[in-house]
């Protein structure tokens, strides 16, 4: 049996298991990685929104890091959630020494709405780690704040320019009609995905996604079918979510031999 | 497809994903339980030793959770590290409210040796967690210091006394010749398990072990197969061990169906 590909994960930690480190875990082990992980924040949350965040501090995180990296080195790393601006120059620092894929997942908000990034944070995502991303995946609402543009397509396309290597725009969050339409912008152009709009409200269905292409790179694939691969499986683990709380679904991340 | 059951996981996350929460989460995924999750402690650590604990603060960690229980309700609960004596008396009052069954990984110290639990910590498991256990999982170390006795035997039927429901005292940290020995107690008796020892040494095992039988209990089995298959299942997912670092080797928790 061969060795599994490696997949650092840095972002938050969700109790209720939907979304997070958690997603991220569960996204791996059924695509065929092994995962690694950082904890940015504990969070205190239910199905339903997130109640309060807890800031790992800066010191500590990059401690965990640099003693990780020194035992172990990752084929891809995925950030989500990082809770403060502090933290993102030295991370972005050490993430360049590794040269492997980054996938970034700007999460600013949480699906209940709780604000989970100031604009301080936003504006060192787009200093520090845009020029490092192999793929950035907003949905419509992250990639106007992150572009500081009204109009979703530009704003991706800004981005594009502010050295995102390619930008998965996702676009659940305003879905008209019975189709979601994600669209990828690259430098060469602009590709168009259509999946059915799924009946019910989901957590982690966007950390679910990003973890699942940074899986794909790290196993060696190109960016294209890597990215619509991993949406095809997150379509899979939404359509067979549990409802176990009051809040929204969450996906089941089933082994990909089991779709 | 049904909807799984819950296991709650209180414990330590360790970026290496050898044990810890990502154990607990690999393990749900793999025998067909949905985790939820609690983090006493982040650590800083490799996979050879612990070099740090970063301890949460209890009033977050009872608040993170209250918010989880008001929203969903696991049908068993799984505690690896604590970290602190401090959370135990209320935590324990509220996980004697639940009326599921409680698996207690006893990890008072790291594989490489650091040590995780003072002797208040100790006192208070002893006090507090004991009585409300239906299963607790020491090894022989662990079995020893709990019960302050030093046969190992001897300390699993104090453990018993002081109201473990059960006690599996797993032999692998003090294996001799080729066998590990797993012996279960129980009011009514005893039960040996004999299991190959395997060539490496493995970080996460006993996380596995546990975490495995909490799930085996949520499922609704009988405690004496539940901890046999748990023990079945965790030695293949040694036998596929992988060696991504430097130090011990890490589980490969594989889905049931592909033993």
């Amino acid at each position: 049996m061969e060795e599994r590909p490696i997949v650092l994960f840095i972002g938050g930690h969700d109790p209720s298991g939907g979304a997070g480190i958690q997603a991220d875990i569960e996204t791996a082990q059924a695509l065929g990685c092994r995962a690694t992980s950082l904890i940015t924040c504990l969070t205190t949350q239910d199905s339903t929104n997130v109640r309060a965040l807890h800031i790992q501090p800066v010191e500590d995180l990059l401690g965990q890091l640099d003693c990780l990296l020194s035992d172990m080195r990752p084929q891809a790393i995925k950030i989500g959630l990082l809770g403060s601006a502090e933290v993102i120059p030295p991370l972005a620092e050490r993430l360049a020494t590794l040269a492997v894929s980054l996938v970034l997942d700007p999460v600013l908000a949480a699906g209940g709405g709780q604000r989970l990034a100031d604009e301080r944070l936003v504006a060192a995502i787009r200093r520090h780690l845009l020029p490092l991303t192999t793929l950035l995946t907003p949905n419509r609402a992250e990639a106007r704040r992150l572009a500081m543009t009204a109009e979703p397509d530009t704003a991706a396309r800004e981005l594009l320019g502010l050295g995102a290597g390619a930008v998965l725009l996702t676009g659940a969050d305003e879905a008209r009609g019975d189709q979601v339409i994600n669209r990828l912008f690259q430098e060469a152009g602009e590709q168009d995905f259509n999946w059915p709009l799924l009946p019910h409200t989901y957590h982690g269905s966007g950390c679910t996604l990003a973890a699942a292409c940074a899986c794909g790179l790290a196993r060696g694939g190109d960016l294209a079918p890597v990215v619509e691969q991993a949406q095809a499986w997150t379509w899979q683990t939404l359509a067979h979510a549990e409802h176990p709380g009051d809040g929204q679904w969450l996906p089941r991340r089933l082994p990909e031999t089991e779709k």
